[in-house]
């Protein structure tokens, strides 16, 4: 037998949750009501950031496609051809990823109109938009795609003391060589069998990864050593979910620091905000950013006088006074090294970074005038993403502003990679050296 | 124990080696004689393709690198700075990575010239150079950075009947579930322990691999599936060069019909034009493209108006007589697949078409005036690449010329999976239809 049993299943749910769903629309249309379909609108606007559970949702607006609207016909439309294609792919024991799914449904539609006049009409036109129809019917189903086995590439990889079963193999994640194991697209269908380590640590460059994986980090530490290889794909963020809800391990993010960094935290922990309809099932709300951090490299003080004029409302109102009883931190690296491991930020860097914490944190804290106009012109009022705008994470992002400066994970593997395998990490987790 | 034995293996020939090339240098030094570094040539025109063994190779050219001499002293210096980088790493049980070693050894040396000015000199000031200078120490050893466990972000994956000993593992890599195994950075210290294949399978993309993984295709095929994930990095080609010299087994390349595509062909096959260094160690010259082919889409009628046209002199000339004796094709898609799955080229996939097979071929076979008189002016005269100015190739890149169309490996799978899977790939196979 080659396919694997929880496929099997996996394939059977879909299939069911499909014909009902779209069984429900045909029983409509054959007792005369409208053929609409009634979905959640996914938009910016429809999207609600909650402070208690630390996750994104869809709110509770909805949207109407109707097919007997000129003006949604074409959405309707769109939705049952890509709808009726999955279904084939599921019953046709098929594993399309969402570039086939493409493939599969583009063709020209040609037909006359009441005048007689001779019409083209493509189904989609580019990947952008059959994405978007395959995103619609997740959240029409409350299934994700990965559920309706549909693949995608996947560049996480794992090692460490944990034996899965996948498919119909039985892995032991501690005997990977050199190498590492690969997370599958489908990571719902891993089951944990045996686990012994005490956190998640979630590296964010491949790199960095296998240092640490050869250097006998996991061993020592006893951790669950990941790579999401860049900005992380679904799988990989679904797997570290699981590994946190279902076997209580802490999850910490090692990422650069600098805003793509921050971001690669924050779409671990959040969610992405394009996305949201996923977070509830992809997102870590409790995994901590452990470093690098800005206050690693240049300690607590560099901002003191920055910190009197920094005043932001949000949830929770934050002052200076709240700013100032952060505890204080000194900087693990030395004036020199400093000077040789940090890479000038660009304007992009900055802009991207106001987009992270908000206006008043850049106004306040950049020292550079040419980039204080550039950011007034350009983005003044923003007010950035809630979960940044916590003291923890205003005292990083004003260093950030002051110094313009960014810092790889490699800064700190450059002081060797016994410092940052056997010093800075394991003393920060001890001493619960990290941002939630 | 943590560190494996091939690894401790590893780092003392590495240090060996370091220590008699430099401590010659170091003799001389001693001996009164002058400080010179003596190494091969690492530029184009040194640069040779061997036809019989189908390999980039560097030529006899050797350059020097005097301490004594103003224009080579500073490279000089550069090369000895991040030769005592590499050996510390080594005796100090690291594994840097290259962008670590470009960390550590950057710093700024301040000193006074005769005059007493005081001048600011940097070690390096980016990466690119301190790379092109870990290049020429692999040059001047005869060492690969990998022997010296220098290590690197690895995208490569493999699942198959093969199983191997890494570090101190024994892997099966049947038993991977619906993940895969990542191919360790430093594929020589792979043992080969027992395989069960007929042939390598080499897939361009991450998500066909995905694909054709779970449909259990290595399993009926007997094959090992390998993808590089887009262009191959070093492991991935010295893993495929190993499993084809030392085990015997054909190669396979399965990549898009497009530029992109036939050139990650090309490096696994031939190597890295600017790194030919490397490629007699990682390339891979008896490995096949099999598809997807133009001729696979089109069908080789298509061009009989243009083969009349089409003469290259080269290695050996081709003539329309040779282009003419070539097996004619029908094409695997009907018109209406083609209509829907075809993307346009864009004039630059036209002008890097022209730089692997040269002008003549585009000159011959482009209709579109537009793109002809594009290519005239920017590419006139271009020769292109020996190893693509043959009679199969330069059918595939006469069609792609003329209609000016690219195709996925997705395009195929789209036809479903089956097809791809139980048809496609192995009808190829048995009847040798690839090109070599």
């Amino acid at each position: 037998m080659t396919i694997s049993s929880v496929d099997n299943k996996a394939r059977s749910k879909a299939i069911r949750v499909l014909r009902r769903k779209f069984g429900e629309l045909a029983k409509n249309i054959v007792e005369g009501r409208k053929p609409v379909l009634i979905l959640p609108k996914r938009v910016l606007s429809n999207t609600i950031y909650d402070v208690r559970r630390k996750l994104l949702l869809l709110g509770p607006e909805m949207q109407k496609r109707n097919l007997l609207d000129v003006n949604e016909a074409r959405k309707f439309m769109q939705t049952l051809l890509m709808a009726s294609i999955i279904y084939d792919a599921l019953i046709n024991n098929e594993y399309p990823t969402i570039r086939d799914l493409y493939y599969r449904g583009k063709h020209t539609i040609i037909f006359r109109d009441q005048k007689g006049r001779l019409h083209h009409e493509n189904t989609w036109d580019e990947q952008r938009e059959s994405d978007a129809v395959i995103r619609d019917i997740e959240v029409y189903l409350g299934l994700l795609r990965e559920e309706m086995l549909i693949l995608s590439k996947e560049k996480g990889k794992v090692v460490g003391n944990l034996v899965i079963r996948s498919g119909n193999d039985i892995i032991d994640l501690s005997r990977m060589g050199h190498g590492a194991y690969s997370i599958e697209p489908t990571p719902d269908l891993i089951e944990f069998k045996d686990v012994d380590a005490e956190y998640v640590l979630v590296v964010e460059k491949d790199a960095v990864f296998q240092q640490l994986h050869r250097y006998g980090f996991w061993k020592k530490q006893k951790a669950i050593l990941i790579t999401s290889a860049g900005q992380p794909d679904r799988a990989t963020r679904r797997f570290v979910r699981r590994l946190n809800e279902e076997l209580k391990l802490p999850v910490y993010i090692l990422s650069d620091s600098d805003p793509y960094g921050w971001y690669i935290y924050s779409v671990f922990k959040i969610g992405s905000i394009t996305l949201s309809y996923e977070s509830e099932r992809l997102a870590t709300p409790n995994a901590k950013f452990i470093g690098v951090m800005m206050t690693d490299v240049f300690g607590s003080d560099i901002i003191r006088d920055k910190i009197s004029r920094i005043r932001v409302r949000d949830v929770e109102t934050i002052t200076p006074r709240k700013l100032k009883s952060l505890p204080p931190k000194k900087p693990y690296l030395s004036e020199r090294e400093r000077r040789n491991f940090i890479i000038k930020a660009k304007p992009k860097d900055v802009e991207r970074a106001v987009e992270l914490v908000g206006y008043e944190v850049a106004d306040a804290c950049l020292d550079n005038k040419e980039m204080r106009d550039r950011i007034r012109r350009k983005k003044e009022g923003l007010s950035g993403y809630p979960w940044f705008r916590t003291p923890p994470w205003i005292r990083e992002l004003c260093i950030f502003f002051k110094t313009l400066a960014k810092l790889e994970i490699e800064a700190m593997a450059s002081k060797g990679l016994k410092f940052l395998a056997d010093e800075y990490i394991p003393s920060k987790i001890e001493t619960g050296d990290w941002i939630d």
